[in-house]
């Protein structure tokens, strides 16, 4: 099994934590380094990883810091204070699941460095389980359009398919803002060897139309309890688009937070800059505002199939 | 009155043409110049000018042909050399039906400068008339969201409103892969005074899902007999979006071509490039291919009112 740098995209190395800078891509495969939970915190704020990778992220920034904090004593508020500043890098993904699990074992007197490791071995296996579910509700022949980035499990899928003699290509939004589909989705898509076509944000429903795509894969950032999810702003009208066309929605979610709908999920706002803005370049005329929500909430019964990740 | 730049793009100033570059739109409002047909094509093809821009481009290059063609024996089979490759520039515009027209009249002996004058100058007025109608539908207190760009009618619909007394804001969506919503919507509304917010294509559902919009007003680039009307890509899903949020989907349109259906009529397909370089900058990855479909097709039931250009 080959894995795109995407799957994984956070390592511990020592006493250094080497994160994929996803800014970079497609240009520049290049990692940066975090030394403690405030260099983390940075690199959630500027987007320079993101969904698995965040979640990653927490887990090492955690591990450095028992590591580097030898007062056993004071352990516990010192990662009390380290949660507090995750949980307060961005509002859609439920940090705070991942802090009070970790804290929750530091205050049990679980073996935590351990208990860790253990949750992301898991995590790892759990992913690969995820991406083989994807692949099984897939036809012989089919055309998956996809939106954003889904951490490397979008190629493992492709792979499984070939494995299962299925015939699979891709159609990928270029997912603005950001453009992490332009950037990373086709480029990881690409380098595995797959077919894979780019489309702007609004080309997809004149390729529904076309008859052009049988399934549509999204991840998600955030699940509630009733099947509602948060993804990357423009999930929520390729959703409504899907269910339009008759193309089935597959959702690759993470396990469901305390929301009880998506209602209780916040939706990021971010800077207008980072909308209006290209490569340093201004797009729109200064002085024009800009609404940057980060995210969108899908509710339920759009959704085909909820593929879980199923951690417990 | 006042007029947007967009709103009459391209005049005939003695024996040259002066174009609004679009393209170079917001950051400078800087004139092309044609000196003759292939000068007009050539802008035509690179998308200097679009749209209303188009129109007045063909017949300001008639004009300008007729001038410089003094032997008035050999003046049709010249006019339709010009007309020929007119209608070759780009597919989705019905050129073809201008030239047509302006043949006819070469044709019939009619005094050729003083009609295609004369058309002219009843496209200004009926254009003007055009938007006044648009301004009526509207409430009292809306925000529109827009697509694309309709060559100076939306700070006009904008104006009306103000001097009915009605409060009315923009939301503009990018409009990629060309971004004419973010480079000339937002610009001319920006400078006309009006309350814009310019948002991504991504965020079309979720802007709507909020209740920020009350209503859609789209330009249409070839209207066919029944209704159906191609305009810039992107357009028919807000169409879909708009019906599914109950929110009104008006609609500016030209005269209708002799297409029967939306499936009379040609789709262009423009270069990948355009679509994944970004200012000479490349998003996608090299050797990933992209589809640019530059419009799609709108089915006239998704419409609540088409707005005639009254045009005969």
């Amino acid at each position: 099994m080959k894995f795109s740098p995407l799957f994984w995209p956070v390592t511990l190395q020592g006493k250094t934590i080497r994160i994929l800078d996803e800014t970079a891509l497609p240009h520049r495969l290049v990692y940066l380094t975090s030394h403690g939970y405030s260099d983390s915190c940075a690199a959630i704020k500027n987007m320079k990883t993101r969904a698995v990778g965040q979640v990653l992220l927490v887990m090492y920034t955690f591990l450095l810091e028992i590591e580097k904090h030898r007062n056993t004593k004071t352990l516990i508020p010192h990662l009390e204070k380290v949660a507090r500043s995750l949980n307060a890098t961005r509002p859609t993904l439920s940090f705070k699941m991942l802090t009070d699990m970790v804290l929750g074992w530091a205050r049990s007197g679980a073996p935590l460095a351990q208990t860790i490791t253990g949750f992301l071995d898991m995590l790892k296996v759990r992913r690969i389980e995820q991406a083989e579910k994807a692949s099984t509700l897939l036809s012989g022949n089919e055309c998956v359009l996809t939106h954003c980035n889904v951490s490397g499990l979008m190629p493992l899928i492709g792979e499984m398919c070939r494995k299962q003699n299925k015939d699979i290509s891709f159609f990928v939004t270029e997912t603005r803002p950001y453009l992490q589909g332009a950037r990373l989705t086709s480029w990881e898509l690409q380098r595995a060897g797959f077919d894979v076509t780019v489309i702007s944000d609004t080309m997809v429903a004149h390729v529904m139309s076309e008859d052009k795509i049988n399934s549509v894969i999204v991840g998600a950032d955030h699940l509630a309890l009733n099947g509602d999810f948060a993804n990357k702003i423009g999930t929520y009208q390729i959703a409504l688009l899907a269910k339009y066309f008759e193309i089935p929605l597959y959702v690759l979610c993470p396990p469901p937070s305390h929301a009880q709908t998506g209602d209780d999920i916040p939706i990021e706002i971010r800077p207008d800059k980072e909308l209006l803005e290209f490569n340093g370049i201004r797009i729109a005329p200064r002085g024009v505002k800009g609404y940057y929500p980060a995210f969108d909430i899908t509710p339920a019964e759009l959704v085909t199939r909820h593929i879980y990740l199923e951690i417990r």
